[in-house]
């Protein structure tokens, strides 16, 4: 029985973070999923209501890589009153010819957060105006900064705005992020205010009702919205679905059942045969992406298997390369 | 962040085995998964021809466990060929309440095996006939032994009956279980006549047509169908769904998706209206096991995320009692 290898999160964090290379490799990702050879099936999702809780396992298979990877994430949503994290989870990586176990990385959620912005930093790269130098971020928690990060790297950014329920959790955030990401960082006194300043909105929360409304939106906008991805979630009015545009997905079916796509279609604002571009269609040069200064663009994400494969193979060949993690013979 | 708990196949190996123990936990978990509180989603399948693979990961969630398991299990058939097993996979478990990750149990598909066995051995309990004297078991496989035993845990055997495609398997099957079960094992002609000379008959294979035929029904016979478990395996003539006293199975949705149940719908055998009682039913109480001595009993068994969560916690407290396995801190 050949080695496992076994990553803790400080392991991991030390291995990889967001940066282009990562962007690329989720990138060629979607590209791939676009492709009959790249297996994905449904997520698997289990709820927990009983005790405020839910986990979902993610997968895909991509045949020109090593491994695939099984994703688990369990949200336990009132683990921060027992002072612990909602979110967690580990990623299980096998070899793609034989399945037998290859790793375990322990990361915690960390790889997820990580292959998250990476997927917002794609989006960015396709469909952000190319002179974008203000954005707006909706939620102030890791993906809000990650996602920021992300289009900065694709992006200069001269300025953004962040908004979020709690004025004193955004205000904390502008602070922080200003000297983290070099970037004058201020908080927005709504989230209209919000979308009318920006070139670029990053909507980055679990709400359950439309953050943003259709009639705000204004020629040149592209909104990445990341929060949806269960059936209860909605951050987008529906209406901004049939306003915009273009809309794009990372993977339509999946959105139809835990993004954006599911609330437009829950209030029939979207019917079954609505088929947005998926983002794979735009980085295989299939489709194209922005297309003018002007265009209105919508990106929903919801966090796919492909992301999940291809990040855990990445942070493994990193850790192997720097004699990382330990090694368990079973 | 608490410490988790890593078990290898071999210390599971020392700590659990199949018995009335075992038989008994699976029965509770089966009777837990008829009330409402059990949470056990579809299970998650990803075939992947390409490769001649499939990956299947199962999960449930019961309320009255202090953990739950995700149980992760390729399947990779060209793996013989170069000297690896086709089965393998590994659990994970988490803390009920918290969701955090509490142990990760590298069984290399041993809990499986055992855990399917510990199902036939509840439907032997409740459908076998209580006098059953002989056995007659399809395949020469793992399952092929422990379906065997755990029969043998719950009624008398005298005689058991073996066929297999290849009868040389079949002779050394024969010579092998003889010691090990104290049991006198003998390779059978063929089915008809594994069938006739049979009181119970455990079919055990992948086989992708059916092996047993309906007219070989007899009164008092019961049949045990565990092999298939994807939607393209098929042990049983669906005519023995109709022609039987009663049909059992351990979860209607799975087995019209994934087991006997299936391949009867796609002939059109049974409609989706066909409801069998599940054997969680007869483990509650709420419905009877077998009424009579001439009753004519199938059940059929997929292999459930319940039975996984099971096991799984009861390998865990077992191995901290014995002080088996690493604790990893992260």
């Amino acid at each position: 029985m050949p080695e496992i290898l076994l990553l803790t999160e400080s392991e991991l964090r030390a291995c990889v973070r967001l940066d282009r290379c990562a962007i690329d490799l989720i990138a060629d990702g979607f590209a791939a999923l676009e492709t009959d050879a790249v297996v994905m099936p449904p997520v698997l999702g289990m709820e927990l209501p009983a005790v405020n809780g839910e986990v979902d396992v993610k997968t895909a298979y991509l045949p020109q890589l090593d491994t695939f990877t099984i994703k688990i994430s369990p949200g336990f949503f009132d683990n921060p009153a027992k002072g612990l994290p909602s979110l967690n989870g580990l990623m299980v990586t096998f070899a793609a010819d034989t399945g037998l176990l290859r790793a375990i990385l322990l990361d915690n959620g960390y790889l997820t957060d990580l292959r998250t912005a990476a997927a917002g930093g794609v989006a960015a790269r396709h469909l952000a105006p190319r002179d974008t130098r203000v954005a707006g971020v909706i939620g102030c928690g890791v993906q809000a900064e990650l996602q920021l990060r992300a289009l900065q790297l694709e992006r200069d950014l001269e300025r953004a705005y962040v908004w979020a329920r709690n004025p004193e959790s955004a205000g904390r955030f502008a602070e922080r992020q200003t000297h983290a990401l070099d970037l004058e960082v201020c908080v927005a006194p709504g989230i209209e205010t919000l979308v009318a300043e920006s070139q670029v909105v990053l909507t980055t929360t679990p709400a359950k009702s439309p953050l943003v409304r259709s009639e705000w939106l204004h020629p040149g906008l592209h909104i990445t919205a990341m929060g949806a991805d269960s059936p209860e979630k909605n951050e987008l009015d529906p209406h901004i679905l049939t306003a915009a545009d273009r809309v794009v997905t990372d993977r339509v079916s999946q959105s139809m059942e835990r993004g954006e796509l599911r609330a437009a279609l829950a209030q029939g604002v979207i019917d079954s045969t609505f088929r947005p571009d998926e983002i794979g269609a735009i980085c295989s040069g299939a489709v194209s992406g922005r297309e003018s200064d002007a265009e209105i663009t919508v990106c929903d994400l919801t966090g796919t298997g492909v992301q999940d494969t291809v990040i855990a193979e990445h942070a493994i060949r990193i850790a192997l390369q720097n004699q990382a993690g330990k090694t368990l013979s079973t």
